[in-house]
This record gives C-alpha cells, sequence and structure tokens, in this order.
C-alpha cells in the first residue's frame, strides 16, 4: 500500500512541472452552511484538473525506452490531457481511449497537449477492449488513470498542500470516481494528521464506491447517468482497499443537488469548476449537521466544462 | 481634479472594508496575446465588482443626518449593489434607480446587500428622471455611480493595488463606461508611473467615450445595444477631462470580439468575469501589435453574469 513518504517523494518528484493551487474561502457559502470552507482549487492547476500530479508522478519514473514506446490510456478526458503533457515533454507520444460523449474541452486539452485521440463507448467494457487492442497493436506502456500506486501517490499531493497550508483542517470531501484521487488524499491526509475524517463525494447515478464499501467488495454502476463526466469510472482494485480501510463515508449526491451546488460556486466564488468537483460542496450542504461549525476542506477537482452545454 | 493623493487617502479609508484582490497570469493567454498579461481581478472583490471601492470611499465621508436621510443613486447594478453594503453598515437606507433589463443576478445582489430597486426604462434620460423624482420625494443623498471626485477616489484605488503588486508594467486596459474607473485608473497609474500608457476599451456598441474625445467634448452614445450591461452609461462631466487629458486611446470592441474574450477567460482561466470586464482581452487581442512584448495589466471589473443568459 502507498505510504505517506512515497505522496512526499511525489511531490518532490512533481513539484516544479505542477502549480500548487490557491486555496479559497468564501464567507456568502461559509454562512450558508454554517461551516468554514477551504476550497482546494485544482480547476486553476495546470490542464485545468489535479490529474498532473499522478501522471507527471507515473511518467517521470518511465525510462526513456519505455517512453519511446508510446503511452496509452483511456480517460474521461483529464486525465488524458495530463498524460499527454507529461509525456510530450518527455518527448514521447501518447494516445487516449475517449468515451464520444466527452465534452469538446476535454478532447481539445488532450489535443492540444501533444496526445491522440481513439473513441470508444461510454461504457467500462468498451474502454477496456479498445485499450487492450491498442496495447496488443503498439506495444505501447499503460498508464492507468487511478488503477496504479504512482497515480496514487500523485493525487496524494494534493491533500499534502492542502494539510500543509490549512493544518487545522477538522475534514477533507473529496470527489470519488475511480478512486486515485480519494486513495490518495486519505494517506495523504490521515498520514498528516490521524484524527482528520475524510468524506468521499460520489454521484447518486454512479454510485459503485459507496454500494461496494457496503457490500465489502467492488460491485459495479448501475448507471453512469450523471452529469459528472469525470466520475463515471468503476472503482478500482488498488485504491479501494485504501479507501476501505481509512474513509469515514461516502455521501452520494442527487443531479439535482450537484447543479444547485455548481450554479453557487460560479455565482458566488467566480470560479469555473465541474460537476465532478462541485459535488463535494453538494455533498457538505446535504448534511449540514455533520460539518457544521467545522474547518472543512474541499477538493476542486478540476474546471473543465464545456461552455456550450451548461446544465442549467 | 482629484489627485494621487486622494486616491492614496480613499485607500487608507476604505482598506478594511475590501478585498485586496489577486493579479493572475495565464500562460496560454499570454502565447496567444504574445504580451505578459496580468489580470487584476476584482471579479473577486467584494459584491463581485470595483465598485465598492468608490461607495465606500463616499458613503464613509457621509455625516450620520445624511445617513439618515437615506441614500439613492442610479445603476446597472454593481453600483447600486456596493452602495447597499457600504450604506447598510452604516445603518441606513438605500434605494435603486435600476433599468428593467438589469440581470437578475445584479437585482439579487442589491436587495441581498439591503438595498431596494426602484425600476426605470434602459435609457439614460429615465434613469435620470426617476431619481430625480425620488430625491425631491424624500430628500435622499444621491452618490452618483461615476460622476462624483469621491468616487473617482475610490475606483482608483484598484489600480494603486495593480502598480504596488505589479511596478513594471508598461500599459494597462481599463474599460470605460461613466469614466469613473478609467479616470482613477489613469490618475493612479500615471501618478505613480508617468510614463505607463492607459488605454480605455470601450463597447462599439455603446462608444460614446471614443467619440466624445474625437469630437473634444462629451457627445451621447447612439446605441446601448452591447451584451456589456456595465458599459452603457454615459461618460461624466467629471471623468471627462481627466481621460481627455490622460489617456492614450480608448479601444473599440465588437459584440463578437467581446463574446469570444469571455470564452478565452472562462475556459483558460477558469474564472468568472462579465463582458464589461473581458473587454478588456478583446481590446488587447484586436490590437496585438500595440502590446506584442509588453506588460500589460488589465481590470477585470466584475463578474456578475446571469448563468442562465449566456451570450453563446
Amino acid at each position: 500500500m502507498v505510504t505517506l513518504k512515497e505522496i512526499e517523494l511525489a511531490h518532490d518528484r512533481i513539484r516544479s512541472f505542477i502549480h500548487r493551487t490557491p486555496i479559497l474561502t468564501n464567507k456568502s457559502l461559509n454562512e450558508l452552511s454554517g461551516a468554514s470552507l477551504y476550497f482546494k482549487c485544482e480547476n486553476f492547476q495546470k490542464g485545468g484538473a489535479f490529474k498532473i500530479r499522478g501522471a507527471t508522478n507515473t511518467v517521470e519514473q518511465l525510462t526513456q525506452a519505455e517512453i519511446e514506446k508510446g503511452v496509452v490510456t483511456t480517460s474521461s478526458g483529464n486525465h488524458g490531457a495530463a498524460l499527454s503533457m507529461a509525456v510530450t515533454r518527455r518527448g514521447g507520444g501518447t494516445k487516449v481511449v475517449m468515451p464520444n460523449n466527452t465534452p469538446k474541452i476535454k478532447i481539445n486539452n488532450v489535443e492540444r497537449n501533444g496526445g491522440e485521440v481513439v473513441w470508444c463507448e461510454p461504457e467500462q467494457s468498451s474502454r477496456e477492449s479498445v485499450l487492450a487492442d491498442l496495447v496488443e497493436q503498439t506495444g505501447a506502456i499503460v498508464v492507468h488513470p487511478y488503477n496504479d500506486e504512482r497515480i496514487v501517490a500523485g493525487q496524494g499531493t494534493c491533500a499534502k498542500e492542502l494539510m500543509e497550508d490549512e493544518p487545522n483542517l477538522d475534514m477533507i470531501i473529496c470527489p470519488v470516481s475511480g478512486g486515485g484521487l480519494l486513495s490518495g488524499t486519505l494517506l495523504a491526509a490521515k498520514g498528516m494528521k490521524p484524527e482528520i475524517m475524510v468524506y468521499g463525494a460520489e454521484p447518486s447515478e454512479a454510485d459503485d464506491a459507496y454500494r461496494s464499501l457496503q457490500k465489502g467488495e467492488i460491485v459495479a454502476n448501475e448507471t453512469i447517468e450523471t452529469i459528472c463526466d469525470g466520475l463515471r469510472a468503476q472503482i478500482g482494485t488498488i485504491p479501494f482497499p485504501i479507501i476501505q480501510k481509512y474513509v469515514d463515508g461516502i455521501i452520494t449526491v442527487t443531479e439535482t443537488e450537484i447543479i444547485e451546488a455548481m450554479k453557487m460556486v460560479w455565482e458566488r466564488m467566480k470560479i469555473i469548476a465541474e460537476p465532478s468537483s462541485v459535488i463535494t460542496l453538494g455533498a457538505l450542504l446535504k448534511s449540514k449537521d455533520k460539518f457544521s461549525g467545522k474547518k472543512v476542506g474541499l477538493i476542486l477537482s478540476g474546471g473543465n466544462v464545456d461552455l456550450n452545454q451548461l446544465p442549467w
């Protein structure tokens, strides 16, 4: 299992390639929630999302020979762009298997960073079979978006920064999809402060992490009909046991609650955050009692939204 | 005429009531423009716009007896909300004459800050006659949104902060409507660094400042058919001579150019800025040669956008 030490090493490895993103506060949202909120703004990260952390940590550990074979992945978009950025910098090529319903901004981000898009159907099975075919054809190295210890360690650097800048936090809320960010957050936050409580926020319409925890084993998503295009993946076998061991709960959030939270963040904070990240505020607002009077860190994981397809 | 000394005094007077807003940079927009851009983010200011600066500077100088009479103004929205905030804090009441086509977010901001909205037609003549009636009926004190030296001095504190934080700027671009912000910016920036160049950015569809400068006297807007709801006012008699004396030029920007600039700011910077403020980027991008290789400050004056009525 990844340790805090590996997150610290990852941070040293990637520090010069990423932004140290700001932590924003907002008086009006504090009043509304009855808590003190600290938003870790990965929407301002390079590539518009936290994904550059894990991707860079992994790509920096590849050999030159591996880079020359080329790198492939599946991605709802943000990981693909981040991986392309990290691989392009090392002089390699990247192929990204992406669902054909991906927002255009995320496609553009992959291409702008030197990646090549390979289309698949939105279902997990299609993602995997198209990826397997690519690997067979090209011999390229797979960098999985979350089911990889190097990715988990890289994503953990986000919560490490948050804890360094706001050591008095009582709780953190983090989105959960494949589990890379949540497992990294758990290891960093609880490694640095064992008594902190960490919650996952997951769409009710793609609640595999919530149900997997209840059942004690990984179960599949029953639907992925959520506007959170970054939260439709299946929880991974590497993140799952970390989440099982450490998480204090998963809060599921409806589509309406996600959209309301998104409007609040946009209108009151004047920042662009994607549905997959404002879900943390949605989780807090639907469970106000749990967080009342506390200092709560919310990880805004990204800001890549198709402005022509807003959900209101 | 207002001096730098009065802007300094204004800053001391209002400092504890406002945010010192951040200055953001963006690599991708630097590459696109060929210049180094420094965005002064008044969209993160209290009330979502720079207007709190001038309003607070004015209201803090009113006597208690004046406050008790009540305060009135006309406003496209941001000044009304800012004035309401400043007057409410001193225990007084505010009436704001607003055009009946004002975005809902700006109406809500007035009401949330304790102000009362009084409707008028969008034309300048209607704004003025409704205001005059109100003053006659109530004896309230008028705090004009821009044609007031206290307002000009207050708005100048924005450029003062920008120059303090980025003393190496070569140029500044600032939106122009009634002229309060631009005249304050000119006095602060050129007072602190005489060789700096300062440009106004104005919608082609509400270009009274541009034409007034050409003619050497104030002329009326021929149209106000612009999405920049904060830039439809008529240039004021107090700001005009300051602008005449100091400005290095007014750049007029089409509606299409404004919308393109707005999408760029939203997509690449992940911040919400209103059309009336992204016009500064539109002005820069249409006159790239003028700014090429320079360090340019762009004043993003506000971020109050009706998310249900986006221009794309």
